[in-house]
């Protein structure tokens, strides 16, 4: 049987099942977006959900971090992992819906206590405060957002011995393209 | 004496200190930026310099990249770094500028062969090809670019027990700030 990084259903499924059985680095991509000003940004995040058959996957943030303002204006992010064990890095472009309030409450019953800690810091993630620590954790439904990513295209590079680098899209039913690395 | 993530002058020095003496992850930082299609991009780089004294990083790469052509028409970047072990991650926004052809001349005789095998890649990085492996590497001094990254900016996080955060910026003399996490 060929290595899974030789052929491109293998490499496609490899990404996915990397992506839906994800710990270690699989578990903290980085999440690009384009700030209001223009600027690009980019910030570690945790993925809380990805599903192979729909092809989206899922973050968790603060209603009022920088990120979901930038979504609002553009909702476009790009989403990066390396995985040193599988020596592959993957990329993904993805359309972004928030959503909040009703519509994620089946969601923040399931959070955890401890990352709940996470939304709804006072003031507002990114707020100048006079010392470090002025600042106060009061875990809130109404500032709890789920970014629910639909993948558009997938970029992958397997960086072994040799290269190999594909990329997939939503727009040709994920049949995958070998592209010169 | 005081931790140094519980100070804005040792949080500052301590990200310089990390960037200049870098090893482990503070050596493949990922670089966002924006495509020419408007939608945000994230890749993994490799750090080659870092000058605390002038603020400024550096990162060789393929003149026919994509990335090239995204910093072509908006030359900003913005680089992540994740360091577990200081538990801290480094955010920079950068100014680019592309090098390339004979003001980069005294870089690449520098450059030991293995590295040079990134830069001449024919056909072109991202080029679609019928398989895997249909390419092939010709070191060319012709296709090296150094991105000259002049920092604007620093968001540095220290998720140790408390969570603390800090803005630096060129145009307030890196003086910095606590922001709310």
């Amino acid at each position: 049987m060929s290595e899974w990084f030789t052929t491109l259903p293998g490499l496609r499924s490899q990404v996915w099942h990397l992506l839906t059985h994800r710990d270690g680095p699989a578990l903290t991509p980085v999440l690009a977006t384009v700030g209001r000003d223009g600027w690009p940004e980019a910030r570690m995040v945790v993925l809380r959900g990805a599903d192979a058959a729909m092809a989206t996957v899922e973050v968790h943030t603060d209603l009022h971090s920088a990120k979901v303002a930038s979504l609002r204006a553009l909702p476009r992010a790009a989403l990066q992992f390396w995985l040193p064990q599988a020596d592959l890095q993957i990329r993904l472009t993805c359309s972004v819906d928030i959503l909040s309030g009703a519509e994620v409450a089946g969601i923040w019953v399931k959070v955890p206590d401890p990352s709940r800690q996470s939304y709804g810091i006072t003031p507002a993630p990114g707020t100048p405060i006079a010392d470090s620590l002025d600042y106060r954790k009061s875990p809130d439904p109404a500032t709890f957002a789920v970014l629910s990513c639909a993948v558009q295209s997938i970029d992958a590079v397997h960086l072994g011995a040799l290269h190999r680098r594909a990329s997939f899209t939503r727009m040709t039913a994920w049949r995958g393209e070998w592209l010169s690395p």
